[in-house]
């Protein structure tokens, strides 16, 4: 069970990273983030970075994209589903997936990555860029929640006695300890970065702007990884048993 | 300048193939397509493809999409922006980009597209597989519209009297040949099929599934290329002077 939601996870680093490539395409513009200047009227504390995310996130939700456990939303109050979602049993044993929701962290690390990832500067294309940074999130927050939900219920049913002390104990570094697999993790971190290299190395370069493997590795190290071990502990934390 | 813009649609050739492979992961799942069984109440004239459609371009109109000249929308009546898009001169001569939509017709041949891509048959993912049908519509839109528009007056000012004197007969069918750069077609052709395979060299097979070359290849021949023709015509009918 744990290698094929290890492959799943795999299959969406191509995704993470053509989301990446694609943002960086536009300049970092820094205005599409700054708030009361979307030119909407009437919105005076949202930034047209946050204007896309609720727009998105509120016709993703009429279409039910939030029924399926690894898909959290970035955004509260959304509407609720306008189509019934049929689910195939996900073997998960949670009572809300939204316990485990770590799309505040995501969005601020994410937020930190434009600086080094895009060009400096202000290309007037800010529209694009939102549109584009709002589809690198999803795919971000996808993957790490995917990953938090599923190898946690895998690894709590591989060991729920190790679990459980822990856990009586209150001890979350411990947990997070023995979430840790440092090999894997080096795995992860070389592939990504051998991916990013190859997804550009033959794209004419008088079109395509390209991103360092180095980035998006880092990335990889400080944020995804991280955020999908305690994403992880927080799914372990609140199981049901 | 036509150089620059062969660029640029070589450019988007990377965006429609991973676009397509991202619609491939599903099935054909041909429930999404019928009419009246989106599961939305009330909506008994729709599928939730043409629901997902509209909701994305509803959202792209408020945000100003339909501004770019390229960004032609596949449905009608959409709100107006409520920002402003500030554009640099396109350098474009017609007086409502809207007289080069050639959206039905893309429209069609993309759902005709899907029964040989997708594997047949049903996976339940309705909601997933609209989602990337609309991404997908969306980059060979501006695709096709880039060329149509920016290749055409290219084309024009490079002979303004010979595209005249046939415009003054009548005669379409000489414009479109005037139109064919047969080796430019078939280069695309190749490095499309190429580019196809490449992109798919070194995934996991276990848990990304694959297109054929031959399957986009022929799209392009089929439609992309003869449908950015007609586009390039259109224009310079409905071109000022």
């Amino acid at each position: 069970m744990l290698d094929t939601i290890a492959d799943i996870l795999e299959g969406l680093e191509e995704t993470i990273i053509s989301k990446l490539i694609d943002r960086a395409q536009f300049k970092a513009n820094p205005v599409a983030y700054e708030a009361g200047r979307s030119g909407f009227t009437g919105e005076a504390l949202l930034s047209l970075f946050d204007l896309r995310l609720r727009y998105q996130e509120e016709m993703d939700a009429s279409f039910g994209r939030y029924c399926v456990p690894e898909e959290r939303p970035f955004c509260r109050d959304l509407p609720r589903p306008k189509r019934t979602v049929n689910l195939p049993d996900t073997g998960l044993r949670i009572d809300d997936f939204d316990r485990v929701n770590m799309t505040a962290q995501i969005k601020e690390h994410y937020l930190s990555l434009l600086g080094g990832m895009c060009e400096a500067g202000d290309d007037g294309q800010y529209g694009s860029s939102v549109e584009h940074d709002v589809y690198a999130l999803q795919a971000i927050s996808r993957r790490i929640h995917y990953g938090a939900l599923y190898v946690a219920e895998s690894k709590y049913r591989h060991d729920p006695g190790g679990c459980d002390r822990l856990l009586s104990r209150g001890d979350t570094e411990g947990l997070l300890q023995m979430l840790t697999r440092k090999e894997v993790e080096e795995r992860i971190l070389e592939r990504v970065g051998e991916k990013v290299a190859r997804a550009q190395a033959e794209v004419n370069r008088s079109v395509r702007r390209l991103i360092e493997p180095e980035t998006v590795l880092a990335f990889y190290r400080d944020c995804i990884i991280p955020l999908t071990k305690k994403g992880e502990a927080a799914y372990i934390e609140n199981r049901q048993r």
